[in-house]
């Protein structure tokens, strides 16, 4: 057969998201880090409001305008210091996109965020990606991460699928000693303890770039909207490459509603944060090696050291977690963390399978 | 300072997209061919069933299964040959970077839709726009066309900013000549005679590839949704590179009620092909040259050849219209198919501009 496209599109692995099961099935998905809870009551109006009047006939504005000024507020910084993305993956693309010019290297620790190998692959550039193995404890290996040298350095803070935090003075030297671009995935830091966001350190690092989501801590995977922080300088030149009008009406005002309500935000945050640290008790009770998670999932190792096992017996039981096969993580399960209800039938499934 | 990014993003030039006033804002729109009619009752229940139920803390179906099948059924065929995408314009930019390794050449009548010479641009990688003017009827090339060279052919059917709708045997034997692939853009095609379309054509030509888009017939440009159609191994490769989750729940959902009410889109459509009929007519009388559209705007030339003049003079009077100054365009301005009210409105303006 003729071939149309590309040599390098022939040879690109497409990438494959985690398993999704329909919205309304019954089982329990504690497999793809969504927040157990609705998102604000307040996005109701702005749905009404947008429908009644007619206006989804009408072209969003193609910068996101009101959403943006309110996450430069949200954030003390600048509104041309932001770029309202298609979730924070459409983002993470436009960065890649912006960095890689043939054969350049992207360095990441490992494991991290599976999506920064694909996104380096797309470019069918001969980009490639440089792994540096956490330590032993599972955090980053700063000393190798110092000495690597690429146009880009990606990582996940909090680490994913670890969970662990690393000290904001250790990221801050290496930003400060990567020569290239420095992406700071900040996904899950809301579930972190208060002011362990890099996004103060743009000020000082014309490298930084901060990527964030309305998908976890605002229960809004669904409406795909994201964003990118940096220099005034860097947002200019990466807003270049996003589609004119990237980002619906209808998502823009929902995520606005859901970030003006701060008190729901705050209420519901709080609520994963402790149920997260209730399963941590229980699953160490069980015997489980169980990471210092600041995020709204955890990473545990099996008393029996049988991960895959451990994910095939929940996932009989309905209950769907997530088992990554690479050489650190092959130990380990990765459990988003869900309501009370769901944990406690998580916890009796587990105790079902210890006793097999 | 600097430069973090590849050399070609300082060098490209940004994308500046038609001028949106505020949606509520009082002016006439006539500028970006928007729908003057509101969607389909019926997306609203779609919306509250999500919204009431929480769904949107979860993740869309990543290729908006419902959605695609729906499309499928709806023209017949595959659903392995449809590819949902966040507006036609990310199907658009997928297609570029599919196609054009280095130095390409995109083939393109011209005038056509302005975004194709930015998708080229964009791909930095040397790749350049070869332009086939229209002949002065304003009418495509086709002998031009037909020894043009290059891997991509893109054109707008009806083409844009014309309304002009080419022959479908005319095109046919382009698409059968040329020996890359050749992009369908058919946008408007809803607005053309029935069985204008290309995509039964998809069958006999692996070279081609259609794009369509809810924004203009189903009134839903602030939801972003299109597709493109294909053969279902282009429609494989082209999938590669979307975003995992390229399109939200509530953007697949309210596009398939749209697409599910029938009735309401071919009463919508029925009503803006009359009110483009009723303006050719009335322009004629007050002396345009009114070309032969079948999309849902009318390029026109002024009786007193002074298009730009018309333009600034309709925008002081709060009506948006669309003036492009490309060697063709030039001598004319393009309107966008208002409601009944809107277009009297516009009739009773251009005739105090006419009387000056």
């Amino acid at each position: 057969m003729k071939k149309y496209f590309r040599q390098e599109l022939y040879d690109l692995d497409a990438y494959v998201p985690g398993e999704q099961p329909d919205p309304d099935s019954k089982v329990i998905k504690l497999n793809t880090n969504e927040n157990p809870y609705p998102p604000s009551p307040e996005i109701q109006k702005e749905i009404d409001r947008i429908v009644s009047q007619g206006l989804l006939r009408r072209y969003p504005n193609p910068v996101s305008r009101d959403l943006r000024n309110e996450i430069a507020k949200h954030h003390g910084v600048k509104e041309t210091q932001i770029l309202v993305t298609n979730g924070s993956d459409e983002g993470l693309a436009i960065l890649f996109r912006a960095v890689l010019g043939k054969k350049n290297t992207v360095v990441t620790p490992y494991p991290t965020y599976s999506l920064y190998p694909v996104l380096t692959e797309i470019q069918m550039n001969g980009s490639r990606i440089k792994k540096i193995p956490l330590k032993k404890n599972l955090h980053f290996n700063f000393k190798k991460l110092a000495k690597a040298k690429g146009a880009l350095l990606a990582f996940a803070h909090p680490n994913a699928p670890t969970g662990i935090l690393e000290k904001k003075e250790d990221l801050v030297t290496i930003v400060n000693q990567f020569d290239g671009i420095v992406l700071c995935d900040e996904a899950y830091i809301d579930f972190a303890p208060e002011n362990s966001s890099l996004i103060p350190e743009i000020k000082e690092f014309g490298n930084l770039i901060i990527s964030r989501t309305f998908s976890k801590s605002y229960s809004l995977t669904g409406i795909r909207v994201g964003y990118l922080v940096g220099s005034e300088n860097s947002i200019s030149l990466l807003s270049k490459l996003k589609d004119s009008y990237n980002v619906g009406m209808i998502e823009e005002y929902i995520a606005l509603a859901a970030l003006k309500d701060q008190a729901y935000f705050l209420s519901n945050r709080e609520k994963v944060i402790r149920s997260r640290e209730n399963l941590k008790k229980r699953l160490k009770l069980l015997g489980f090696g169980v990471t210092q998670s600041e995020a709204n999932f955890l990473f545990v190792r099996p008393p029996q050291n049988n991960p895959k096992e451990l994910f095939e017996f929940l996932r009989k039981n309905n209950v769907f977690i997530r088992y990554f096969t690479d050489d650190i993580s092959k130990n380990f399960v990765r459990i988003s963390i869900g309501t009370e209800e769901e944990n406690n039938f998580l916890i009796s499934a587990i105790s079902d399978f210890l006793k097999l």
